[in-house]
């Protein structure tokens, strides 16, 4: 077996319940962003039940891979809590103290011996977070030495699927080759390309891979280095420009995703839900006459809904979304079908999309419903040509 | 080393994207839940970097630890997907099957050996699950041979904090001693308690200690072996009863925790978002007079929030939200204070909450903002008295 690098961390997520799928959970990636962020490199991330043995085992095969071992959770008062029996019941000699809570009532345990250094810190993601940030962090960075240069690029691409995008960046893998690598993450109605480079010139690198990765996929990029969300929300607040939303399909959710940037307050008018027929007319404005005659699923009642918000909101842009979540059809069309406008000043553009073969579930197509009217909305501020879905723009009144 | 007990299981998560936290996994929680339905027991959910020797011995650790081990993600084409390497470079002699792909492009992989089974399948979601439902676990129960029958039981809890919920269970806790566990889940505002229980009479046990545990905790219990927004759409939906939400703290996250539930378009009449003063007026009704003498942070706004949207959308009951998400203070509110309303015919209940001294975050506020709304409509719609942050319920107009 191989001597783990001085920079390898692993990570141990202890609770039954993540074992069983009844808590999704947020401290394995908020700890991997936070030690990658450091310099650090995670190597594993390793889920231990609720059992002596068990995270013990989890420990040892950690000692393995990695000079460091942080474990969370488990340190808490009540029965199901094992990490300190596991750390009392783990073989060799090891030197113990404590790792204050400033934020919480349970202290943290540090164990050295010649094998590592064993953190265990609660599981509460706030105490977590404040004990890793305030003394876990800088005991793996003094006992690590040296870090070797690390950085990584991130680009958001909507519009391509994966395959399109991979063949697109050939030349970026080109480049990279031998220096760093490209992953590719397919996920609702978009493809993240992230870049990760190591080395002494990690940096420069990682920007010139990242600028030829933008030539290349030119206005597909919705963002970089952050969601779309911030890109939108900053891309509004550089304007001045102010929005509203009317969803139906997306019940909330891309209002959801505004409010979700801090500040987003300066740039969010308001949003409005509106299901029910009667309520697009009532609340919205949308011309009764237009749902009569092509249905609530319709290009025309996404643009009505637009323009209608944003004109009653006293919005610069109005958002809307419309179609079938599923799992059943409405108004004879399937699930996946959607119709997403964006509003603003003389000008409404629509972006319909049948669903595509794949399995479709009902939080999937939310997203790409999400995906796209962000998407459409960076389109529009920054008055960029025709997206996916998209035809050419009508005028408006 | 112990032998691996039949029924337990090994997941490993292969990417990069996952152990530097850009990407938060869902696959490992829905295999976590749909092997445990299925009677086996998920032993280590363990994520793997992009690298043909990390797959391996994550491979190795899970047959130390069961028999079988099923691998997501890095079998596609492109050049980041290590995962085939890594079998082919499995020591021993392995038998090799395809796994069939019907919604995708990749088949899986199936490789035998005394050791164990281990089975390759597509990281990409939607296929991951077709394929692991169709033909992976299957195989795993009909190797595993004769399983143990296991039991669970869910209780969502608001209103009590953990120590306290931990105190009341005590007689469960004590029950269930040697039959089975109880492990309690802190989230935001809300604990959950899960019952977990093996044996020849599983299900009669934890339905048992169920019954028990609700009967202690009383009118505590929002949901049980569901979540609250299944709980309270499946209690209107009885009542034949409509809502309507008007947020600010929350900006439309109680509207799409209601519309995540299949079947909310029923119940859902409306839902809007007003941060702007202006539109609390305008949209929802609020008197521009409560506003100036109260300001956006209060009790009172929040009534005429939830009473407005009632009334203005034709819903039984009107679900309203204002407070301070943070980080910054507003109006003179610390991040963390909170007014929730739920007006019904001729009543509106308002809880209030100031920050307690812990760290608290955006998202954590606005999810506790979500769960005290939904538990107070819970209280409004079955009727029960009052519930956290609550005083005595005034009469409206």
């Amino acid at each position: 077996v191989s001597q783990p690098e001085p920079d390898a961390v692993a990570v141990i997520l202890v609770g039954d319940e993540l074992l069983t799928g009844h808590t999704s959970d947020t401290n394995g990636p908020w700890l991997g962003r936070r030690l990658t962020d450091e310099g650090l490199r995670v190597v594993t991330i390793m889920t231990a039940p609720d059992d002596v043995h068990g995270v013990v085992r989890a420990i040892e095969h950690g000692l393995e891979t990695a000079r460091a071992v942080v474990v969370t959770g488990g340190l808490g008062p009540t029965p199901d809590d094992v990490t300190r029996a596991a750390l009392a019941g783990l073989p060799g000699e090891w030197t113990r103290g404590d790792l204050a809570n400033d934020v919480g009532l349970e202290p943290g345990v540090r164990l050295e011996s010649g094998r590592g250094t064993v953190f265990a810190v609660p599981g509460v993601p706030g105490e977590m977070r404040a004990m890793v940030a305030g003394h876990v962090v800088a005991a793996i960075i003094a006992s690590a030495g040296q870090l070797s240069p690390r950085s990584t690029r991130s680009l958001t691409v909507v519009g391509l699927g994966e395959p399109g995008v991979v063949e697109l960046l050939a030349p970026v893998e080109e480049y990279l080759a031998g220096r760093g690598r490209l992953a590719y993450l397919p996920c609702p109605a978009e493809v993240e390309v992230r870049i990760a480079v190591t080395g002494a010139d990690a940096d420069d690198v990682a920007t010139t891979a990242a600028v030829r990765a933008r030539r290349l996929l030119g206005d597909l990029v919705a963002a970089e280095d952050k969601g779309i969300e911030e890109t939108v929300v900053e891309m509004l607040r550089t304007q001045n420009a102010t929005v509203a939303t009317a969803e139906s399909l997306t019940g909330g959710l891309v209002a959801a995703a505004l409010v979700s940037v801090p500040g987003a307050s300066e740039v969010m008018r308001s949003g409005v839900v509106a299901y029910a027929s009667e309520l697009k007319v009532a609340l919205v404005g949308v011309a009764a006459e237009v749902l009569r005659r092509d249905g609530a699923i319709a290009r025309t009642t996404a643009a009505a809904m637009a323009e209608g918000v944003r004109v009653r909101c006293g919005a610069g842009f109005g958002v809307a979304t419309t179609g079938v979540a599923g799992p059943d059809p409405q108004e004879g069309h399937p699930p996946g079908t959607m119709h997403i406008a964006v509003a603003s000043e003389g000008q409404t553009r629509v972006g319909s999309f049948e669903p595509s073969g794949k399995l479709r579930d009902r939080q999937t197509v939310r997203r790409q419903a999400v995906v796209r009217a962000l998407d459409l909305l960076r389109r529009t501020v920054m008055d960029i040509g025709p997206g996916p879905g998209e035809s050419a723009p009508a005028r408006t009144r």
